[in-house]
């Protein structure tokens, strides 16, 4: 189950000046939402409209194929690196956070059930890449290289360092510790791949970078870290079958953008946070930033999303969250049962923290989430909250999921292209231009041109 | 060497709805920031002023006095923990990550030249906390319990909670594992330390946590990992003295104040960014936004600050930064050499990324950064950088102190207190209200109250 309240934006809560008069905007926005909602679903299936990551819950053939080849590989690998930058890493990066046990990669081999580590490259650092590379033996270790189009600069230096390494320590044995999940019939790393002899997943047409994490660019890391992928199907198929619904007040994440957007446009708020209560969900706010972010900021409109983590950020962002511009829209996360308790000693007695003894942590992060959303109440802050019950395959699966219809529906919203990221291919050009790629010489001149006044 | 460069944010290079007339501009608060200058720097020594931070480069008895502890201890202990939050924290956790080997607590003790591992528990999920303790044996590890007031809650409750593991696997030698850092004469932990007999460090008065970084706060967990702690004092001191010119085109704590200033106030720039392209500074950011948050968001007013990392960001932010809403101003962090160079094999030579063989990622990462950079002035987006020749003990603090001093003199300019938390107060009593602390029933009722309805 996963619970949406929004109650702390409406009028009643915090008065005018900052809250919605929230029923008479569903009521006013309904038949635009019902719109939407339908039309999305209609249009899902078309090439072209990019909407294909609205299929992945059902995509049962992926599934078992990645589950095949997890269970062929399982014990041959102590580690796991996925070359990948931006959507082919933040939702592995999130997701393996959140499911796996705490400090992983620092366990014993038995301690993590005999399944590797798992490390995600989404920096090109010279440092830290060659810092990863002193920690592991790469005879043990599992690359997997992603990238839909076959030619991110970034991805691909890595993995010729990395390919080069392995051959020299591996022989011709190298291919067999290489992943490639890239496009279907196109791309540089299509081609290698099948000159080379790696095993191949395909990211499937119409599915983004940003929405990919549940296509085989998720699903191949997880499997073979052991996470159950196919409770991360159940919740995905559930949750989109929930947000099928078309009527406003049934429909969480119509519900989500729809106040995020009216929050945006009607009361000023420009930024939109993130906050899970949850040290464990940390990363899902900096995936979400990538989806939020890269699908709305055009054309001059979007939110800013920004990161936040409780109970830890209380000590940095809630001075300015209270008493700062009333210029955010707060949405919590918060998990009804931890995994584990952790009681407080009774210890201390006579002190001054005497209090504290016999409770628990647990109940100290749930008043830590109380007294922080009363707080912004108090200060006429409007908030969301989503609550899970806790922290499994089937609910993050849901949670994710959630925030991507709400993405885009958002964009249906703003009127905008959720799909595309215009504004990035320019820089993208100038780092070919600088690197020598043929065919972008124009590009060089022109930033040369530009880098003697800049 | 620190370089800061600003003429990206002038009018004639992003126009005149975006870029300031700078060098109007400096003209025009010329004399009001040489006064802030001087004012701070003759205010810091009063007692109350909360200034205490600019005179710890001079700290030398501290400096002498942790190094002999450090010493002390040399080899001893496999891991430390710090438990603290907020600025107990964040500090320690960019400067570690700045400036320790990459990976370093998946080292061997050999890499790690006998020095230990470090973890920072600046969150209070009991999975998390739980987790830590599961994968480190607690006999041979030192405990740094950090909070200035001797009651932070979160951090407290988990000393509680590992002071009696302590106990309870060491019998009486427990206390040699435990360094208390905490007020030189009040407070609970204060007189614990008294009691049980815990080495203790001192938060200076008049530094606040956020400003706490180069205290023993931040100095003890940094000499035990055998960082160089003189370094970074002479780091501070140097730019101490560079920032007590009082001349604002000598001053860059005054320029990066000034132009985050009047792009707020004048150019409706309500986010300010931290970006730095290294890996290795990505904590930076995050220390930075308590800096930021907690100093200036007050009385409606601060800018909300940005985390960012470069390259990884250009495929998550750059898209909104330059596309949607022109309310950013986005400072760089750049790094003219990194510690080890990482070539690209000259592999696979006739396809589409053969271009990149032979080439560095060293020269990626450059050609990332002045490609954003310069699609930025494109798109007539502010930005200023920061450069540093390296990264090593003495660069970090320089920068460091750098931004502390840009958040005073920031605070002058808005007219603003930039050394309380106001707004935070109220959610702390409410905290201890709902964990029953005496004293706060009051809060505790008026809490249930409004629980009621929000």
């Amino acid at each position: 189950m996963l619970e949406f309240s929004y109650k702390n934006s409406d009028i009643s809560i915090i008065g005018e000046e900052n809250g919605l008069n929230i029923e008479t905007e569903f009521n006013e926005y309904a038949s635009q939402i019902s719109d939407i909602i339908k039309n999305l679903n209609q249009r899902k299936d078309k090439p072209g409209e990019r909407l294909q990551w609205m299929n992945l819950g059902y995509n049962e053939e992926t599934l078992w194929y990645v589950k095949e080849f997890a269970s062929l590989v399982e014990g041959r690998f102590d580690n796991i690196i996925v070359l990948g930058i931006g959507g082919s890493a933040l939702g592995g990066i999130a997701v393996t956070e959140a499911l796996l046990k705490p400090y992983w990669n620092l366990l014993t081999k038995e301690q993590r059930n005999n399944f590797p580590r798992i490390f995600f490259l989404d920096n090109i650092d010279p440092d830290s890449v060659n810092g990863l590379l002193d920690v592991l033996d790469l005879k043990k270790t599992l690359v997997n290289v992603i990238t839909k189009s076959g030619d991110t600069a970034e991805t691909m230096s890595q993995f010729m360092v990395i390919r080069d390494l392995l051959q020299k320590e591996l022989g011709d044995e190298y291919r067999k510790n290489i992943v490639a999940t890239t496009d279907k019939k196109m791309g540089i790393l299509r081609q290698l791949a099948d000159q080379e002899g790696y095993k191949i997943f395909y990211v499937p047409d119409d599915v983004g970078g940003r929405f990919s994490v549940f296509s085989s660019v998720g699903l191949v890391p997880f499997a073979l870290v052991g996470l159950d992928i196919e409770k991360i199907m159940n919740g995905i198929k559930d949750m989109d079958l929930e947000l099928k619904n078309t009527d406003i007040h049934q429909n969480i994440a119509a519900l989500g953008a729809l106040l995020n957007y009216l929050m945006d446009i009607k009361k000023g708020k420009k930024i939109s946070v993130l906050m899970p209560y949850s040290n464990r969900l940390k990363y899902i706010p900096h995936w979400f930033t990538q989806l939020w972010a890269e699908s709305l900021g055009k054309d001059g409109r979007g939110l800013t999303p920004l990161k936040a983590i409780g109970a830890s950020d209380q000590h940095t962002l809630l001075q300015l969250f209270n008493d700062g511009p009333n210029d955010k829209l707060i949405t919590f996360i918060r998990v009804n049962e931890f995994e584990t308790t952790l009681e407080i000693p009774k210890i201390f007695e006579y002190t001054g923290i005497g209090y504290l003894g016999g409770k628990t942590v647990n109940d100290l992060m749930n008043a830590e989430a109380n007294s922080t959303l009363v707080s912004l109440v108090d200060h006429n802050r409007p908030t969301m909250t989503i609550t899970i019950d806790r922290i499994d395959e089937y609910h993050i699966a849901q949670v994710m999921y959630l925030l991507e219809v709400q993405t885009a529906i958002a964009g249906e919203l703003y009127n905008i292209n959720a799909f595309n990221q215009p504004a990035v291919e320019q820089s993208i050009n100038y780092i070919y231009a600088l690197m020598g790629r043929a065919g972008y010489d124009g590009s060089a001149e022109e930033l040369r041109q530009k880098m003697l006044f800049v």
